[in-house]
């Protein structure tokens, strides 16, 4: 019972992490992490989620790069092990900011259409895209600000580089 | 030079859509009627865009059920015209839902696990994409109460039923 429960929840962090651009296996990897109270092998992920080891290892490669893992080395093995971080900002924010680049290209599409109803609607469909955009982007930064006090950390260097 | 400038317009917005999880073709034909004046033919489309017929025709059926286009059909004829309209709400609408049902989903899993850091760490975890994907929905109600006054109109029926 609690076996299909976790597998419906790592199933869910999965089609999430989905929705950010995240590889189904990459999201499952994440949801499995997020359950474990220590630290777990590669072995073990694999085992749990019925990945091969090359798919668990790709995946724990993305989340490191993302922020969302940790690798903890184990002195004298070659064994990693992997943990959860809470850090999906810099998930978030790159996809604010993919969203952004695109939005910026649509507006320099404006004058592509000659004044009137058809420029009024690209302005309206720009505008409501621009601004959906806009307060996920004001969320990141006050719940940055909860978490790192008045002064604000620089954002992620991390957040441009993952796919 | 205009025709590279549309094709790239045309781009972007199949990759923006494709982040709300519309085919990139669909996204594409949404741009292309977005530059347009007047509705246009399905064989304009496929012309413009190097798609097949087959292909324009289920990417105006996609957007036709979004409602982010509408087919206009010609008396005494079998030909159609589709226009665009700017009515994106329901898209980012469907989104949103999608988005919350697997986050209610995500707060089923807490007491998965026992309570300690990976606990806190998970309440974390779920409390900013709750927040995140919450605070789009107020930027749609409240673009939906601007556009239809103080008596809104019920959320559109299509939202659901598309892909």
């Amino acid at each position: 019972m609690t076996a299909d429960r976790r597998q419906a929840f790592v199933t869910s962090v999965g089609d999430l992490l989905a929705s950010w651009n995240l590889p189904h296996a990459t999201g499952r990897v994440y949801g499995l992490l997020l359950l474990g109270e220590e630290p777990v092998s590669l072995d073990t992920i694999a085992a749990e989620l019925g990945l091969s080891k090359g798919a668990v290892s790709t995946a724990v490669r993305q989340l490191d790069s993302w922020g969302l893992a940790r690798v903890i080395p184990q002195p004298g093995s070659r064994r990693l092990l992997v943990e959860a971080t809470g850090g999906i900002e810099a998930l978030l924010e790159a996809s604010q900011a993919r969203a952004r680049t695109l939005i910026a290209a649509l507006g320099e599409g404006e004058d592509l259409v000659g004044p009137g109803p058809a420029r009024e609607r690209l302005h309206d469909v720009i505008g409501l895209f621009a601004g959906y955009v806009e307060v996920g982007s004001e969320l990141l930064a006050s719940h940055r600000r909860r978490r790192t006090g008045p002064d604000p950390a620089p954002p992620s260097g991390t957040a441009g580089a993952a796919p």
